[in-house]
This record gives structure tokens, sequence and C-alpha cells, in this order.
């Protein structure tokens, strides 16, 4: 329902997808995972739970396809739910992105990290009305794309602020750092003075990032005052990964935070339940894996067949399809020609174009004295084996092979 | 865009979702996977590809949450595209949708499997006007869920059909066989002498059902004339997956059929790609699980957490957090407590409660010594490991488990 959705996005809302009326409901596409999720946790009465989903969420935006930003496209969310004690889930959450971003080879990464408390105490220390601390958030979410100078026009054009508040906030939001910047910011006479929040803020990003060394992070994660994240529903730790070196411009490739009070959002008795996570850009990665595949000329297989049944003379689709049959009630991926008499050399050339490493070759005079042929496509090396076993052969050979390479 | 989907799918269009007009863009989400992959071989001039895909689709229906029936529900959807000989490509589909179901462990089913040239012969030897082909074949596919009396009511008052036409219809809708019911037919004088449609659809069954005894899947198909498939695209082979005995009543859990004039519905040519291709219910599957699950008591596991690491006193929250840096560096499914001081009797329930075999259990007295307990869940059993080597014991001990059950 469209109002599942209402308020929850600020300045992004403009991007959801309606549904047409036809029919009394007002529905929208989901913008996200995270709001789905809330709503799930409130109308189930959930307290706690740990989980992943990955599924289609949809913007009204400007597609660019080549840097993987569609208007329909996959997210991967990683959440953890429930009353627990300070930044334990927080940076369990960072150390799932690092082993995700890791495994799949996708190149140097940083984490940023940011805390919301922290933004609101500066933007309280530098004299923002609290009424506009989403707002500006939003301007300061836009510094990874856009200059300093561009952001501070819009601060002070658009959103209002005097010159005098929008320049303080600029000496603050430029910085980044790790441990040691925390520790020069609590002594910031300013900033500890002027807000609570900032205090707090910082002492938990002083946690935070004592756990990120002891999960192995402490390269990977950088604290910087200039993430922001555009979203509204943040209330605490805010994170975004980025790609140190990648030539399409993705921005970045995975993002998240604390969000406590948005489950309380859909709950009748305003109950909230506190979570964090992270989401990750599917078709962004895809772009950048994309990218390096076509760059370093390597090919892809994009089939998993390990045997491909040939026939070297004409009427053998019948002897093809029970040997695939055999095959593939022995759990073999095969494959043969959906032609009834196709030549075989079409039939070898496809098993090389397509990377498969065996070709079992039917023949006549082969047939007659109860064998069958097994090609090793790289190698042209061929054997006979006995019809009835082909199966257990062809296991045998494809271990061979696997071992060798 | 909705032109996409508009005249594809006949009586059932009325359950098309729109998207809201929210600036000159007319949308509507995709009723099925087999509009849009038609839709993108003709975009991208494919003219053969074997692919299977899983992914959201929705119809503006009446849910029936019990029965694996929703508005916003998954297909797996497997298709063969390409300019083939008869029936090859058609009975793989078939082969495919038997793995899946065998491998599932859903229970004995059958794959009811009809032709569309066949059943257009029916209906033209049986007097139905051409231009009511699609329309009496939307009646018939109802023949699943309703009594012959009142499909025959529908044709006849509703359709606009001769009583005694379908009255003819009746007496071959209701046959169902094997090969030799196919035989029978094409002895029909009737049919046969009446429609070359008829007889062509008789000849390609015979095919057919001669491929599915090479496949081994004749126990699995039943030739059933009342298979019609609601669905205008169709143009050959129809099938639908039924489970034998299931008492939620899910109805068929897989179908599809050849459609041979599809993608030339969105080639600027009108040149045809000849397709054939299944589609998976997941949700209907699940339900089916679910309830077979439910009723066995069995008890599923919802994580794959292989040890989780407890402490037997307060003030070891960092312990636990380095010795799980440790299991995950080394590939182990790890979990801890995201408490600072969790009583050891809870983490013991926890790992009971969610099955976990193993609990590496941190006590300051065991770390002032060097070593590490690790507990079986199941026998209670424990052994001192080193702490430098915890990864190592955690593996060996896991894969002695697993050898065990």
């Amino acid at each position: 329902m469209q109002e599942v959705l209402t308020g929850k996005y600020g300045e992004d809302s403009k991007l959801i997808y309606d549904l047409a009326d036809q029919g009394g409901e007002f529905l929208s596409l989901r913008y996200d995972l995270t709001v789905p999720f809330a709503r799930y946790l409130a109308m189930n009465k959930i307290s706690n739970i740990k989980r992943y989903h990955i599924a289609k969420v949809y913007r009204r935006d400007n597609p660019a396809m080549m840097r993987g930003r569609y208007r329909e496209f996959y997210q991967c969310d990683f959440d953890i739910a429930g009353q627990y004690d300070p930044m334990i889930p927080d940076v369990e959450c960072v150390r799932v992105v690092s082993e995700i971003l890791t495994s799949l080879n996708i190149g140097d990464f940083v984490i940023k990290v940011n805390h919301r408390q922290l933004l609101d105490g500066l933007f309280e220390a530098c004299g923002v009305p609290s009424d506009k601390f989403r707002t500006v958030c939003s301007s300061v979410d836009k510094l990874d794309k856009s200059p300093w100078e561009e952001v501070r026009s819009e601060m002070v054009n658009e959103k209002g602020l005097a010159p005098s508040v929008a320049d303080r906030i600029g000496e603050y939001v430029r910085l980044t750092g790790k441990v040691d910047l925390v520790e020069q910011l609590l002594l910031d006479e300013f900033l500890v003075a002027e807000s609570k929040s900032a205090r707090d803020g910082l002492e938990a990003m002083k946690l935070f990032l004592k756990y990120c060394t002891l999960y192995g992070l402490q390269d990977q994660v950088s604290f910087d005052l200039s993430l922001a994240r555009g979203l509204d529903y943040y209330t605490g730790i805010i994170y975004e990964a980025v790609l140190l070196r990648e030539s399409i411009g993705v921005g970045s490739i995975a993002g998240g935070g604390r969000y406590d009070n948005l489950v309380g959002m859909f709950d009748p008795k305003h109950k909230n339940v506190p979570c964090v996570g992270v989401s990750i850009g599917v078709e962004r990665v895809f772009s950048v894996l994309e990218a390096r595949i076509i760059s370093s000329k390597t090919k892809v297989r994009t089939t998993e067949v390990e045997v491909y049944v040939a026939s070297a003379q004409k009427n053998l689709l019948e002897d093809r399809m029970q040997l695939c049959k055999e095959l593939w009630d022995a759990d073999i991926k095969a494959e043969h020609s959906y032609k009834h008499n196709p030549k075989l050399l079409a039939q070898l050339q496809y098993c090389e174009e397509m990377g498969i490493p065996l070709a079992a070759i039917l023949g006549e005079s082969e047939l007659a004295r109860g064998v069958v042929k097994l090609r090793q496509v790289a190698t042209r090396q061929e054997i006979e084996v006995q019809r009835e076993t082909v199966a257990e052969a062809v296991r045998d050979l494809l271990n061979k092979i696997n071992e060798q390479s």
C-alpha cells in the first residue's frame, strides 16, 4: 500500500512508482527492502531476527545502464533486528560487506562510516535549526558527487542556511580519518561543548572502530564526516562501500546503517525494534565485474555442461537421447543437438565454443561393437569405453580433467 | 510498457497490474516471464538460447495464501528457443520438470500433456467457428476445477456454441491415456477425416510420447485431452504438472508449452523464433513442502551456523569477537551473542534451539591456560583444545560429526 512508503524516504519520495487505481487500491512499488522489512517485523511481532533478502526494487530515476543504474534493479540486504548491546551487530554488518566484496574479488574498496547523532550534533553546534537537520543531511550526502561550493550554495540558497553556518559545517564535513580523528574531535571544544549529541556520536564511533579492529576491518574502514546518506530513517551508524579503482563510475556499491525508529512506524502501539542493516547494489557489482572480464579478455563459460553427446553418422538421434537419459540419471550434466542429423564437425565446434570438456561420440560401427568414443575436447584425445558403463567412464574422466586443471 | 503485454494473454488480460501515469509513461507489471523473454529475444536478435529465470510476476487476482496463490509471486521458467527438429526440445522441458519435482521430493506427480493443434482440429471437426477457438480453449481449461456440466453451460450460454457442438467436444475432452489413446484417435474417422490439424496434432503427440519413453518419462506423462491452458500464445505441445496426493489444493505446480509466434510479435519484421518452455510456481511448491514439514513434525534448521562462540564469565566480549574473526577467516560459519555479558545457560540453550552442532566456550581460567573448550551440543561431550588452533580443531570436529550423521 502507498501509505507504507509515505514519509519514510524524505526528499527521495518523488522517485516512488505508484500503481494505477484499478479498483480502489492505492499501491506503490517498493523503493527499497528496508521499509518492507520493518513493516514485516511489526506485522508479525518479531522482536529479533537476522536475515538476508535478494529482490527487486523500483525507482523513478534517470537510468545509466553502463554504470549499473537502472529503474528496476536488485538489492541484496542483510539486517540484524533486536535489542542488543551497542555496536555489536553494527560492526558485524560491516564484516559481512567486507567478506562479500573480498570474495567477489571486485578490487580494493573502502567502507566509509559516520554517525547520524554526530552529524545532528554537528548541525546543532553549527547553528542549524533542528527541523532542517534531515534536509541539510541530504545536501551533505551530495559531497561524493559534487564539490563543496555547489553543496554550500544549495544549503544557503535552497535550504536557507546562513552562509556562516554553512561555512562552519564545511570545515567539518571535509574531514576523514581513523580513530585518531575521533580522538581529535572529542577534544574539539566547539563541537563537544555545544552538543551532547555530537559527544555521544563520537563515543559511539570510538567503540565501533575498536570493534572493527577486533573483526580485522581496520584497514577497510574510514571515518568520513561527509557521509550522510540521503534517507530519513537512519538513527545511528551509517556506512557506504566504494571501490578505490573502478573506471565506469558506479558510485557506492553498498550502503546502510542503523534505523531504530522505523519498525515503530508500522506498529499500532509504536513499539520499536532496533535494526541495523546493509544493502548491496547487485547490478553495480555486476557492471564492475563485467567491465573487468571484458578488459581482461578472459572467456567465461555460460553453461555447466560436462559432456556433449554427439553422433558421427545420421539416424542416431534415439541413441543420443538414450545415452543422455543415462547420463542425466547419473547426475552428469549432459546435452545433445536438437537436430535430427547434425554434422559431427558442427557438434565438436559447439563443444569448443562452449568450453564443454568432454564429448561422447556415438558411431554405428562402435555401437555394433558395444563401445562409445569419449573425446577430451581440449586435447582431442579419444578413448573407447564400453557402452554399458559410459556414465561411470565419463565421471572418472571428468574427475581426472578437474584434477589436472 | 503496457503495449508489450497487450493482446498476449487473452481472457486473462484483465489481471494485469497497470502503473499510474506519473509523467507520460504507460507501464504495467509483468504477468509472466514468457512474454518478457520473447520480447528480449526479439530486441536482441537472439535466434537460439536455453536459459532459466527465477523472478516475480504480478496478477490482479483473488489470492489464496494457504494454497500458495498470491498476487505477487515467483515463477521459475525454463525455455529453449531456436529452429530445431520436432519435439526434441519439447520433451527436454518435460524431463527438466520431472527432474526438478523428483529432486524436491514433493510426492508423486503426473505431467499432463496435450497439443494445441489437436485441440484446434477437434474444435474444427466439432463445428466451432475458427474465431472462437481461443475462447473455447479457455472454457475447456476450466475442466480441472469445474465439472463438465458447468463448462458446457459456459460454452453454450456465454460463448454461444450450439449445444450439439458442445456435446461433441465433451465426448473428447474427457479422454485421458497414453500412446494407445493416440493410436485410437488416429483411427477415429470423424476427427481425422474432418481435420488435418487434428491428424497433425496426433502425429506430433505420437512422436512426443516416443521421445518421452526414451527419456524415461513414460510413467509420469499422461495424454489428457481436457488440458487446454488459458493463455493465447501456445501453438503446439502444452503441459501441466499436478501432484497426485496433496491436501491443500494448490492445483497445478508447473505448466508450459510451445509458443512459436510470440517473438515475431515484438520483431519489426515479424521474424519468429520458435520457443518451448515451462514455468514452475515457486510458492505453490513451497506451500506443499511446508505443509509436509509441518505434518511430519520434523525440525528444519533456519541457519547454517556451525559453531557458536560462547563465554562462561563476564567481560569476555572482545575475546569472543577475536575468536569469531579467526573462525570467519577460516571459512567456518560462526556466531556469538550480541550482548555484552550473556548468561552461559542462555547461550547453550540457543545452540540447542537452533540446532548448532558445536559450541566454543571461552572461560577465564581456560584462556589463562591457553585453551578453549569445544562442546558437542547434541552429546554435551566437551574437549579442550589449544587457543591458537581452535579453527583447525573446529573443522576436524565438524567433519567427524558430519560423518557420524
